[in-house]
């Protein structure tokens, strides 16, 4: 089977052709392939297929088979393989997603994607809705007890959930020993993903994340939307924010007019590849 | 850069072939290659050099970019290399390394390489050389505290200093726990790998390894060897055992007339890719 790896912000998957015909057993495919020691190595393996509704369908499955829904910064290389390996000249793209169409804008250098903003739709605030147990509406700055000690978090859904909490030094921030106290406090039905931030200036950002069920990650496309939507309620930043993620640099634009959070980033291939399965 | 990514009970490197021309600036390309996210993914690179000496020269580089001097793992990956793509059509081969050029028999199925045998030298008993403080010649089944718990010891180097405990229950052992309180010992001034032994039968036994500087790892060929010489002297297995890593089987011999150990295990192309440097 023939596969392209490629990573944006440091999430790295492999990248199959299915437009002419799909994997079977793509489940198993994606358990094989994604093993970093026995198989090609990645976050799990993401199909490239065609559509009847947009230009182009992602089939994620992440690195134990299961099926992911979206990823922003899977969804950039998409956009990045179809246009690189001329399977179309468009540079403003619709693609299919088990989370819906999405609207990316292609970034090109020497006909190659360099960079890919995706329209990630709108924050959703009820709490309700994040889902997350409040006395409020909307979760803003309130206090949380965590270990004993106060915070104060902040909860955007963007399809999933988040909790933003402002912190001195993303740094030196115990993430690792936090991060699993929020995931499973009470508060949060369906657990939720913790972004710690820390504000550098009115247009930048540094975020650490940690993802319920994954632990600290490089990088979270959606975390970033959340965050940004959370400094811009606080009056902590302006509308258009640079994340610094540990994988890389996200921009970010809540467009609060149109109530929609647009996220560009880079899209990168790493390297070609054959494997016998 | 083309390139093939092998790995042998799980201890995978990225192998190039460096016949005709060397690489430069190959530690930088280690780093970058060795990357599981942003790079192909490995525990380093091996590259296939010429030899005045040998069939082969390899040479090693760990993901951190600074060179290893041998890795049982890694050199039965160079034979099969050198032997599925036609570079030699020897059985029987010499491969130059830092420790010094070592022995390979290869067991081949369909002119393809299925299985090693490397001769993995003279294990060292001395506890001086090995170094391991003691007031006896050689520790074979001394107590020592750790953390409050008396465990018996056998040390063994195979080149680099192992430490032997045998334990009842390898899969419920908490080696992440108890592995750097071994390694840091003041008794090892070189710290020392720790191989965690169940003796299943007189030919099996079941082992996990704390390697120094590294932590748990999935295979450890020099532990390996070192555990059987360890069973052999403490009366508990017979000279031929297979070892059940979490990596996958190794099967030692220890030759004690010619006191010498030879290591017999699986090699494996997983893929084969080309990354733009």
């Amino acid at each position: 089977m023939k596969f392209t790896k490629m990573q944006g912000c440091g999430n790295d998957y492999v990248y199959v052709n299915c437009i002419e015909k799909e994997l079977e057993n793509s489940n198993e495919i994606a358990k094989v392939v994604s093993n970093r020691h026995f198989g090609v190595g990645g976050d799990g393996m993401i199909m490239i297929c065609s559509s009847d509704k947009a230009d182009f369908r992602m089939k994620m499955l992440n690195a134990d088979g299961s099926e992911g829904a979206m990823c922003g910064n899977g969804i950039r290389c998409v956009a990045k393989y179809v246009y690189d390996y001329k399977l179309t000249n468009k540079e403003n793209l619709s693609i299919e997603t088990p989370s819906g169409i999405k609207y990316l804008d292609l970034t090109t250098e020497n006909n190659k994607v360099v960079e890919v903003t995706v329209n990630m739709g709108s924050p959703i605030l009820e709490a309700k809705l994040i889902p997350v147990i409040s006395d409020n509406d909307k979760v803003i700055a309130e206090p949380i007890d965590i270990d004993g000690v106060e915070y104060k978090i902040t909860c955007v859904s963007m399809g999933n959930p988040h909790a933003i909490v402002f912190v001195e030094d993303t740094k030196n921030f115990q993430v690792e020993k936090i991060g699993p106290s929020f995931e499973n406090n009470k508060i949060f039905p369906d657990r939720v993903n913790t972004e710690f931030i820390q504000v550098i200036d009115r247009n930048t950002i540094s975020m650490r994340v940690w993802e319920r069920g994954s632990g600290e990650t490089l990088a979270c496309g959606t975390g970033a939307c959340a965050s940004v939507v959370a400094c811009v309620l606080n009056g902590k930043t302006e509308d258009e924010v640079t994340v610094k993620l540990l994988g890389g640099d996200l921009k970010i634009k809540y467009d609060r007019e149109q109530n929609l959070v647009f996220m560009t980033g880079p899209a990168v291939i790493v390297f070609e590849g054959e494997i016998e399965l």
